[in-house]
């Protein structure tokens, strides 16, 4: 039973709280807690779920722990993740605003935005967008975090070092999701007899994730604002998101891989491949890799992240260990699931 | 037994031969021709696999035929399918002329592209490029004909209606095939746990079937050689090509889709659709389905086939019926695969 | 568009209805018979989807028909396929009695089971239990047929044999089965996100369609009843069953594979392999294909359908061949899907 | 970089080797104790691969380790685990006999049977069979381990409280596994094109695992030898072995629970469930569950492992673990893949 936690140097361990924990990154965040050597899981809310052991909605669960999802709200916590349908985040905090000393981690999409350049607040404090490749230090000193979107991460972390030295004048980009990306809920597009050896369109041009990429390349450039024609399919896996952005850029190969080595030096998930990549290197890991290919002038960067993981509750962790002061890796350096 | 046929208003039926019939591409046209109601399948050449049924090696034909793969070259025939390895046509052709009322319809690469403007020769006839969507009627009159490539099948048809109309100036363009594209041959990337639940991408920006698209699109307009940036990626499933092309085109996309009506209108494979499609609509069909989204000045084409049906033998069979006078969808109207 | 008819021999095609069309039993049934030499589809029954076009429902009969649902009950047919839910078939022949002259074949497990020993009538006629390897004759005299369940289909095939040669007196049989299986509703184990690379068991030892082998082995052999302890579980593939039974059996292989190819000689489906089998030499196809195996004095029986022909649409249009004195194979020699 | 390793209590870290690192087994128990928290990875043979960075061949370990594989024979290691190929071992061992101090365990099945009753020895110390749950005061003690075979391990721990109980007479058992049971060489039977949406049937009833699995029943009982009649096949997934066996067994269900309660009652990786079971609850973990269901007097057993975890490298570390003394769990609480 590792539910308890080693103690952080002698600190107490930070006490989580879940809300909504019976969905799919809810799930996926009590996997990574459990084994987490700094964290004590006190409370996992569900309303419909109360009562229960985690293991009768989470199966994998059984044997690792005794929890029972509870629907008394979480109180006597350090740390409160938000794993709630989009829009339902907001109307939480409306309704049962957290204490001063709770930290709030979002993985729905309600404070990823600004609105006319303001930073959405809880409490009074500002939540800061939580992508660590792109903003370390200001995640180390959030109060609150807003956890971005999985097809936002894989994206942004394809383009951020082109935007960086100006090189990215426009992208076209299509990528393939996993089905655990579209949650728990039953709709004819996540069927088996429908998904299986399919592969499909949809929000083709208009997906709600390209607002958080057209804010961070804004606000790394505010001069240009380099459009993001971007075409995501649905895949027939369950896990995973493989990207390919195809953009102009006629600087050498050379000098753009080493930009981006340069741009993720230090960070430890996120690493470049001088060799092919594919999808399965990074399932089950909080990694994103990517790899880049150029041809005249026309370069293609290709990332690949777990959706659940680097696209959701691997990355929240992620930013609680920045927002907390831990090692940034730690009880995220998971084992690929390699096959 | 079906491998026998059915008169065609008299006429004796067509006698064909196969050379290469062990591979993925010769087992489909070999499913196909046994129901065809206009042939006799009369040589199945392979040389590794001759004297046995040909159930030994295309196993779901048990109980469909008794017929045996030979290696004595197949000369009695009307027709003779090439269904080798790339660069071992042209060996082929050169070793063993075909007598002069031989008609030839060659699956590989080898004559697909013209050499300095100049199609390539067999018999001293010429080889036509074979996409009935482009040029039925060149088809029709003959000789032997190069069936085109899968991802060129899904591509071009995806950018046809646009190039006639003058409205392609470029297209950024991503693919993913299914396992059987890569034939039969034993390698890492065809390995079931590599492959399962991945996505990769290959040969980034250079896909040998660029140049038959690129030769297609010159040729209707010669003005303007529109270049397509090709992201190939290679899916988790066995059959099906599905392809998203961006490119600008402002035109009303009412009147874009009127144009793509009036291209395909009177060709029996090809459908625009107007609800969004999928790749499991075509499998296991010689149907192609087209489906057009846009957003301000951007225009997405999808595109959708099964690689080895309209990507390969379900073409070549198409293009038989067309050079032999048969109505164009004999002995392909298949039941889709649907699940 | 073939959804008309050729003559055969001159007659009028056979005027099909189909109630329930909007499932996956209904929608294969479609698939076959639009293509079927000697059907008119006279009218597809979904209350439902009354007025929609077919493909709106089954969407890759895109560019095959334009035939719409409808909400009137079909009467000028000669024949009614009932594709509704288990139950609803008996509900539907009480409200609405077909007319003297209509055939009807129910693809439900409604009419399948004889009530102490006296077999189900539908207007005063009885209903036949259409396994055709069983009592084909019984079949081509029946007014009426009651469409065996898919396991029952695979389990029978396998072991009818053996129960003829009086060899059979009990069998331990494992069998796998594709989502299709489940039917078209929205439910836990039918959600992509579970269901892709699992498998489980369900229905252990008490499966419903044990009760129809068990009423074929007694009709065979009154003294015995052997019993089948049936383990059936969910496989991650959407088409197909395959099913392994291991009973005691002395007699010599030779001898068991001769009784075999004598059972199945003159039935066009149903082949006895000397090859290893596997699952996919059948899918897309009506066949059986069955391999036997023996060490010490057991005996494994390996049996493969695809659950939605063999197992449902596929048997169910045989049974109408039958039925109306045409060749058992008319429109049901499809392709294999091969991959 | 994990892959030096943190004290244990003040002793040094186990320095491990491991020869035939690069196939899926090497790779997993690369994985597995580049995580270990008292082990330093020392030495990891390939002769192939010699000099090659370990993510070249295992490519998901990018960003984990910079290690290469070496083409020395290790020597200054505490433990040597063999992951070649089946027979490869015993030559090795006999070529190059480790130092006096080298503790073994092997992952082929070189060394899992006795000779005539007697233990196979490895310079001349006995290599105890490496079953936790049937024999972990053994292991604890032995110099060397062989690691039992997959499907023996799924077997075995669904059916030993039976046989200890004196409740098991004769099972009828079918199991079905995962590709990468294949290993990695390039077979037909393990290309996606075939392997995809397939099963298939193979080594009926004379899989070689069974002579482990009869080796054990009978120590467990030596009067009676209780025949196993097990049917293997072949799945499409990568990872997993779920088997079920049919058991004639009368004793109430609740005993027969309680039984199998008892017996795991304190081993940490094997739970009795009381719900259904499925295979991806143990996905990715060194688990095994197993679900009791009976009717009549036929008993159901279900059991469930990872082929590469509990069936061959997470097992091989928990027998390394046992054997130095450390907590049976220690590298090995894996979060689950659950997807």
């Amino acid at each position: 039973m590792s539910s308890g936690a080693q103690a952080r140097g002698g600190a107490a361990p930070i006490r989580v709280g879940i809300v909504g924990g019976a969905g799919y990154t809810g799930g996926e965040l009590i996997r990574i807690l459990l084994r987490h050597p700094h964290v004590t899981l006190t409370a996992i809310h569900s309303r419909s779920n109360a009562g229960q052991p985690l293991y009768k909605v989470h199966t994998d669960l059984l044997g690792d722990t005794d929890l029972v999802f509870t629907d008394v709200l979480p109180t006597e916590v350090d740390v409160l993740f938000l794993c709630m349908g989009h829009g339902e985040s907001k109307k939480f905090m409306e309704a049962t605003p957290p204490a001063p000393q709770v930290r709030i981690i979002d993985l729905s999409q309600d404070y990823r935005l600004d609105e006319k350049g303001v930073r959405a607040l809880i409490g009074g404090k500002p939540i800061v967008y939580g992508l660590p490749e792109y903003q370390r230090e200001a995640i180390k000193k959030a109060a609150h975090v807003a956890n971005p979107g999985c097809f936002a991460t894989a994206i942004q972390l394809g383009l951020l070092p082109l935007a960086k030295e100006g090189w990215l004048e426009e992208a076209y980009t299509t990528g393939i999701t996993g089905s655990t990306g579209a949650g728990q809920s039953l709709q004819a597009t996540t069927q088996f007899s429908w998904r299986a050896d399919n592969v499909s369109a949809y929000k083709t041009l208009t997906h709600q994730h390209l607002r958080e990429v057209r804010q961070t390349l804004k606000a790394l450039n505010p001069l240009v604002e380099p459009p993001v024609h971007f075409v995501p399919w649905r895949g027939n896996f369950t896990r995973g998101i493989f990207v390919s952005s195809t953009v102009t850029c006629a600087a050498p190969l050379k000098d753009i891989q080493e930009a981006y080595r340069r741009y993720y030096e230090g960070h430890p998930f996120t690493h470049v491949s001088s060799e092919p990549i594919d999808l399965k290197q990074v399932i089950q890991t909080n990694k994103c890799l990517i790899q880049l290919e150029q041809a005249g002038d026309k370069l293609v960067v290709h990332s690949a992240i777990d959706n659940l993981l680097k696209g959701a509750s691997g990355q929240a962790v992620q930013n609680m260990n920045l927002m907390f002061g831990l090692e940034e890796k730690a009880g995220l350096d998971l084992k690929a699931g390699s096959f």
